[in-house]
């Protein structure tokens, strides 16, 4: 049934997606993109689409706009040419952060772009570790999302039976409130390992953020887990915090480098994040979730 | 400009209904309501509603699914009747846990609700504490969310000082990861105040869940706040760990109390929630939430 | 064809999809149907139905409004799980009756559940025969209307045969005015039948009710013809009228076996019903429109 | 409120509209209409109704077609110039008759102009005695119904009393099953008379149509009452057959002279129309139904 | 893949639609279409089209409201019937002169006719030469829009080799600044060519209009291009000018011969139209659009 | 009436929304606008917009993808926080260049942006000289196009009888096809002046493009109307050629300022412009709409 399928990518994930059609052995849809100097953007299928099932992969990080107008411009090139199906891969959901009215006056952004892709015409979503699971329901089209879980599993126990370490001096650490089901499910997956998590919270208006770790780190291994590296100062500010309240070494897993900055403290002893996001780092180990992404549309064809 | 509102309830919310017209000097509309024989429902207005603001106000707690259809057939009565604007106050928003998909094949039933109201053409929600506040964005249409904290606040802090408790010696407890950010919120508006969270776990598939306290809870005052209150073992595990761990009192706040059953363990010190859902209990503290909801509907007009 | 289609029922019609499945040589899908405490429910399907053309039986007879909750959440799972094409097979349609506004400030909850089976996304519904007719074009989605009437003419002419029944001597009844083109067309089946009405008026607002019968049933063979039977009092009292005014037998013939209650006068020499709500009774001949259905799904395919 | 309102009238019902206007002392809306050579159709409004509640007073007989597309274009215009709100009064509904599917193939017309009409943004729906009253379900808007029975009975007493008919010689006729409720209804309204009804069958598919009286009108003033007159063909039918059996006077009673063709059998006493239609007729009495409309818009203000 | 296409016509295009059956060796679907006395339209499908691809191929030029009608009624009829896919082949795009708001108060019945079609289901447009290229974005659904001109450009050029004709003496006449596109795109195939727009021009409100010939005609062979005759007005005042121009000959292409009257100047030395609008003219050539449509259906399937 | 509208700018259009402010005596409310370092953006409302009409002036101009960003957030945050009514007024509307397919496989982009801003609940738009007028119609709610016409005829009369410009030397000149229906208008507005096209041409695949004036400019005053000038090529060869062809003198007119490059020929006598996109240079006359804005905003109201 692959026959009828046309894998394509923009401009933010070119590598995965060659590697996704490799796998499957799929072509991959030729498209002519470009942006103009005014800032609009133009894509346009160049392969014939009409009546195929189109999944296009294309990660909505940095630059986060233009990313999504890439996508919303060319799934309507690929409706106007009668595209059966248009199924996007956003391996990074941008905007997800923007999940509810915090604050008075707020708009739900990342509602707010399921409306766009679902007024433009997407029929279907995959994506990858959603900043909360919730937002399955921000769409009227079905969701699916993928777990990096298993990657994060498998890459760590490999490294902690290199290591010797007894699952029991290991503590999961989510890095703030919105990870702690993330750290609690990785958590499961090595029998003796306890949990942490740390608390960042304003006693009042007018004084200062204060960050308490709840929880046990004296002596242990610790592996801080959550979903979006962006700035870094999550990371770095909860290894201080670790390290202070006694850690011996401190790992950082994460799957989405979106990285606007890229500092991490120096005590990380490691930080493993997932493709994706598109990044030439040397400095952490990136575990590619293409093989992920071709089960699901194997799976479905 | 209230003199174009009309409030209504239906069978959930009686009592809270006229606490709200008495403090905003409103008339509540006239309801025809009938639960026929073979289960069907029908409820129409009796009052004019031609031109005016709805204000309906139904939890749609237990029994659930009748909550909502008496909702969903009396909307159509409104609209039919050419109302202007259909409000639904939702005080407990039922099929809130049912909010993503946790096990292939769920369906996201809190969504899935939202589709139903909006078919039916409620123009704007307002509700209280939300089990996620991300259910907000599965609507189209606004959706306020009233929390509950100043009330458990205010109630909590006068019960305090009469106890002469030291917030140091206060610890304020998430019964699971789903609760940690209430928690955290509450802890903020006690200087002193630290946080627990109570970790279920199944270490592997074939293996018992665990439960681990994390945080430090010994000879401290806990209180245990959570949304939902429905079979009380969330609960009554809870204060049983925490009674393990040392803990000298245990106290626990919830905004909705569903109780499907009613059998608190009595180590619990007391128990507060606020009228939401309508019950006539007598070894719980209920807090009203007539005021807010009078306050946000005042606002609007 | 039939290899890309899955068969399910709820809770409504279990034997009835086992019968269909039967004749057509189909597997049934496995589904997980659970009705919590507080009356949420949950369903969700446990065979693949991604690509699948899902046919879903299920009537919203007693207890209607929980029959059509099972169907609206059952649907959301199956289009979460990306089934192509869902279509409800509703033998009985629940909520029928309130089909327009007979009183003011009435709903029109015919419409409104069809709005909802919509909003969750119905791709078709095919039906047994409808309260009225119109009610098709309640949705935008195509509606397949089954008449039983010949199920029940092949009955009657067999047992007439069998009583050297002459037609002349029947008369076809309707019990109110909405039942007469039912009674017409099974009248027509029988050459030299005749037909009547049972006229139900009330004079005056502060005036009793008033039967007539219009037609002449004298020394008659009476076959009153409905759609559904629910607490038996339209049956029961058209049965009287007709014997006093000299009709010698009474038989009748109903599609939808709600019966909230189930008392029929004895008066009647036989009830015939069809098998669209399960029932276990054993004074009433049932026809099966296993058959009718099977044969609609295989024209599809 | 009403100088908020604007009326309009298009081709189909001046008179109508200025009776209304009238009564309401309201003024009527200036429009520029045009029918050109190859068929299109062009109305724009020349009145303000930026922020204007607009009544369009048109109904849609012949040529149904025109009507329709007149009504269509001018509710674009009225949006595109920013109309609030658009509401429809179509005294006759247009296509009425096609509203289910009788034969294999057949389109629901009565949906299907359900749907233009609210594709262009029509509001609300004011009507009269449409030919089912299920076609408000076919809107998603909400469409009110006017009955025309108040003014025919009050017609009618008048004239019996002027020739001392007792209502116990009175039979309301229905001249097919399409209006028995009509005649019921009727006849309601007149204590002691009783019903009938003409009932058409075809006993197999090559024999003849046969027409039989179901009821007794032997010496009795019959009045046959239907929604539409449009070929006169089934009211010449109903009073032949009346007449044969026995009736002593026929009169006819309908509110939509429709009236394709205009050749009552001169047998009939009077015939008794509204003016939903607009025609110039001196054989038929016509009783305006304007102080009807006027009273609803005036009850919507 | 076409043996699942049924290919249908209504009143407007018989003999077109036998002419692309005829190339694809396709069957013609069955269809009843009836024109009532009172103006209303019936059209229902004798084919089975229950999953079938259905292109109906239908102009809408005069009588153009009437060949919406059919169109609109005839999809609902395919839609009730289960077809899986419809597509409207529309030759000639009925009011598509009404495609913006040029004077306050228009409507935009090009756009409004749009959303009729997508109210009632239309799945996908092909079409010819639209009077504005835009009108595509007046749906959601792909638009495919076939260009006249290589048929034009072929006819053209064999004339012009048998007359000898040298491309520098040949002028593309555009009638007005519509269709100076067309003028633009047919010039390009002629190597050597030149352009003239006719421009006129109302130089104050209560001025006359003045007609102006922009560019240089004498002595040359002039063609004038446009999309649409209707009154022959245009063309026939711009072959005028052009002759008073010094011109020497002057031929028409027209793409739409709508032709609500039919009076050609006599200098006209040839019109050449195509068969988008059905016609029997004896004195204007026409060229068959049939190829160019069966190859859009051919290369979709 | 204007007590109840708020007015907002984002970053497009500051200056010329506090023109309309003073004009108007209107506040302007207040947003908190970000642009985060992933290139997300966030904007919300700081005013109290629950029951009032917005209107939100924002060109979409250079950066025009990020400026439709702040839009469409901007709109959400509105929405949320229940205003009534959201008006965009978009003195520049971007993407209008691709407003059809012109080479197969394109988006038509213009469409495409018009369902996003619909998506997320624009209730009616105010721009300023479409690209083609025909963008109206890609949107289902009104749309009001304002001409800048009488700006550039009463600042070109101005300048012509300060230098004594006899109308009869006057040639407006279109610098491609696309902008000949402006030109026609502007021409209208001096009696006696004339028009010339532009003409660009590829006469065959693999030749150059050939450029042609269509009129007669010699010794001519010329005025160059052009809606969008971006990249300043078209109007440089446009003044070259005219230059090239005996024109006297050559004056640019333009509604929108792009200017992704600004460096026109130095043989351009004057470039006239006007502020619906903002920029700071002093080579060039701005005429300000904001008179034209604001008087549109007061009838509304």
């Amino acid at each position: 049934m692959l026959n009828n399928v046309v894998l394509f990518h923009l401009s933010a994930n070119k590598e995965l997606t060659e590697k996704v059609a490799k796998i499957l052995n799929l072509k991959i849809g030729k498209v002519e993109l470009e942006h103009f100097a005014d800032g609009e953007i133009m894509a346009r299928t160049l392969s014939n689409v009409s009546g195929k099932k189109c999944y296009i992969i294309q990660s909505t990080a940095k630059p986060a706009t233009e990313h999504i107008f890439e996508l919303l411009v060319f799934i309507d090139s690929l409706k106007q040419n009668n595209a059966k199906e248009i199924i996007v891969v956003m391996p990074y959901y941008g905007y997800a952060r923007q999940d509810r009215v915090a604050r008075k006056g707020e708009p739900i952004s990342a509602k707010m772009v399921a409306k766009l892709y679902q007024a433009v015409g997407v029929d279907r979503i995959i994506t990858v570790d959603l900043h909360t699971s919730q937002i399955q329901g921000f769409f009227s089209c079905p969701v699916y999302e993928i777990s990096p879980n298993d990657l994060f599993a498998d890459y760590l126990s490999k490294l902690f039976i290199k290591k010797h370490v007894d699952y029991h001096n290991l503590v999961i650490v989510s890095p703030d409130h919105g990870s702690s089901l993330r750290a609690r499910d990785l958590c499961s997956m090595f029998d003796g390992a306890s949990l942490a998590v740390i608390d960042k919270r304003r006693p009042a208006p007018n004084k200062c953020e204060v960050t308490n770790l709840v929880g046990d780190v004296k002596n242990k291994i610790c592996v801080i887990i959550d979903d979006i590296i962006d700035t870094c100062m999550t990371i770095n500010n909860a290894t201080e915090k670790l390290l202070q309240c006694g850690a011996k070494e401190v790992y950082v897993v994460a799957t989405h480098a979106v990285l606007s900055s890229n500092t991490f403290v120096k005590d990380i002893k490691e930080v493993i994040v997932t493709d994706t996001v598109e990044k030439n780092l040397d400095n952490i180990v990136v575990l590619s979730i293409a093989p992920l992404i071709a089960s699901v549309i194997s799976d479905d064809n």
